[in-house]
């Protein structure tokens, strides 16, 4: 696999922390939000069991922020997802497929509910917040729209809690799993979820003053010494084997929330008001005819850069969407959208890459 | 300057012609819409003498289309845009810059009217086509909005003409600048546009095809033999001193159109109707305090992640958003946003990267 080189400008945009992990040995990037988000530190096997044993600071600015606020903001913040939101609480954060009036998925954000008027949309890589500019401007909603410079950091990794606790205090403990508060450091006030985008334990901080934010960022290396910190990024190996789903790579605007398996997060039933409601309620009547697996492939290494099929003789039997070795299950292990015929799981298939074919089964998510 | 790869993924969509040019020699890649978008074949120097000398073949597939259609396509089209599209004619471009409601500028695009009720929308970076399906589903507007599976190839430089020529036949020479129409060749049927990403001439073949895009694409290599063809991208040292702004460098929705230069693509005192009249009709009582100019720097190479203020003393002129070494005029040449009292470019300036300060001067744009 020939390797090529990022051509760096101002609009693929640095974060405060891109000169720190430039310095700790970053090899890749990826771009997310018109932002540099790190993708390796040089070998992602290495830094999977990592993150699977002690505890990484990633640099994740680029889950950029919608800010929404003003008396009509859960309004629009509700036209744009098919999850109830109207018991939303204040502190906590929602999964929030977000789709177009017919049903496909635009993206999906964490939402968190900051007041009653005042909403963040943590977002996966499209511009939501042209999505509801549009909308606010056809419906002349009572609402700004903005994207605040937050810059977020997320801690992640069984450890995670130590450091946090050591760098936060004790406090930081009571912060349930998609709950948020404010917490001190060295005078400086930061918004703090349990959350974030491995399945290994930890916390995104929404830093919203750079300096205090790289100030942030070198104590946590300090304070994590004893618990072997590193520097880290989203992993491709835990975030696949996890079932994280990556918007843009697992599914784009032709697939519809159902097909994703977000069945907990749609509401059709309820009388609340969004776009796509109407689309999904005749996709609910219909039924979907295929939706995301996970699978398992006899190979030692893969690169995806565009969505491929597997096939059983003449037959399709889904595509190949996302997909990474891992070092764990010794295979390809991969997101792939399958067709209802082999939901049964019983049928083998095959992918052909390069003239070559290998074998491979479907697997439940997350895949173990 | 430390270099970093890309990682790939599904995420940051491949192109029909992305092995081909990789195959040539391609070193560096950029992300445009999601997209792989060429950066560099290893010299941009080398490529900008080539360019202005004799013909290349870009694969600029980045520019995704935004498809409007229906009965209220125009109305939707109009509504994004400050520039009157009340006399747009089937067969032509118009550059639109594309606003907010606070007249923040979002993208701009070359919008080409296909029919009465067909346009698309050909994009700078950002996901314009969310916005559409915002205003179209808050104002319940007659459209449909989709991103066909377009892929342009641009022929780009003073020997594109012979080389069109060449491959598309005479009648393709009678096409005006910022024309469009279809041309055959091999029984496949092209929307060819006289525009580009450069000033020296050319062509924008608008692919609908897969295949025959690629089967065109060796032919223009097979043909283009004579011309000295090689394969390109958008340049940016040629964009720079040809004043080619770049959505997301040069300017963002934090800018209005006034302050780029567009005055004479803004309509406040007709009767169209479109999204942030209001807001531009306020700036243009009050007039700007800043607007897009050209600097010369006495530099012999930059590298541009951020805005970077230029000064005067204490006193800040502006700030300068892209920059590169011209081999031409043997300074970095950059598109600098200037204060008012800067304009009449009679104030030096100097810019300060890693403590060391470098002299620089304004003037227009195009830099000459």
């Amino acid at each position: 696999m020939k390797k090529f080189y990022i051509a760096k400008s101002r609009r693929l945009r640095s974060t405060p922390y891109t000169s720190r992990i430039e310095n700790q040995g970053l090899t890749a990037y990826t771009i997310y939000n018109h932002m540099l988000l790190p993708a390796s530190f040089g070998n992602i096997e290495k830094e999977y069991f990592h993150l699977k044993e002690h505890v990484q600071v990633w640099d994740v600015a680029a889950e950029r922020q919608v800010q929404i606020t003003g008396k009509d903001a859960e309004k629009l913040v509700q036209l744009m997802t098919c999850r109830n939101l109207s018991k939303a609480k204040v502190g906590r954060c929602y999964y929030i497929p977000t789709i177009d009036e017919e049903g496909g998925m635009l993206n999906d954000p964490v939402a968190l509910k900051l007041s009653d008027n005042k909403w963040w949309l943590s977002l996966a890589d499209s511009d939501i917040g042209l999505y509801a500019k549009g909308i606010a401007s056809g419906l002349s909603l009572q609402v700004e729209v903005s994207e605040p410079d937050v810059n977020i950091l997320a801690v992640q990794g069984p450890k995670s809690f130590k450091l946090m606790e050591k760098v936060f205090g004790k406090k930081i403990n009571e912060l349930k799993f998609f709950g948020f508060d404010y917490y001190n450091f060295k005078g400086n006030k930061f918004l703090i979820a349990r959350s974030g985008w491995s399945k290994q334990g930890g916390y995104e901080i929404y830093v919203e003053n750079r300096e205090a934010g790289q100030n942030l960022y070198d104590e946590l290396f300090l304070a994590g010494k004893e618990f072997q910190v590193k520097p880290g990024c989203p992993n491709q190996i835990e975030r696949i084997e996890s079932a994280l789903l990556s918007s843009g790579n697992d599914f784009d605007s032709c697939d519809n929330p159902y097909e994703c398996g977000f069945d907990k997060y749609i509401d059709v039933d309820s009388n609340i008001n969004y776009l796509g409601k109407n689309a999904l309620i005749q996709i609910a009547k219909k039924g979907i005819n295929r939706k995301l697996m996970g699978v398992k492939i006899d190979l030692d290494k893969i690169e995806m850069t565009e969505e491929k099929p597997l096939q059983n003789g003449k037959s399709v039997v889904g595509h190949l969407r996302s997909a990474v070795y891992s070092p764990h299950l010794k295979k390809v292990v991969g997101i792939a959208m399958i067709n209802k015929e082999y939901w049964d799981k019983k049928t083998p298939f095959e992918l052909e890459i390069n003239g070559k074919k290998s074998k491979g089964s479907i697997c439940d998510l997350p895949i173990v």
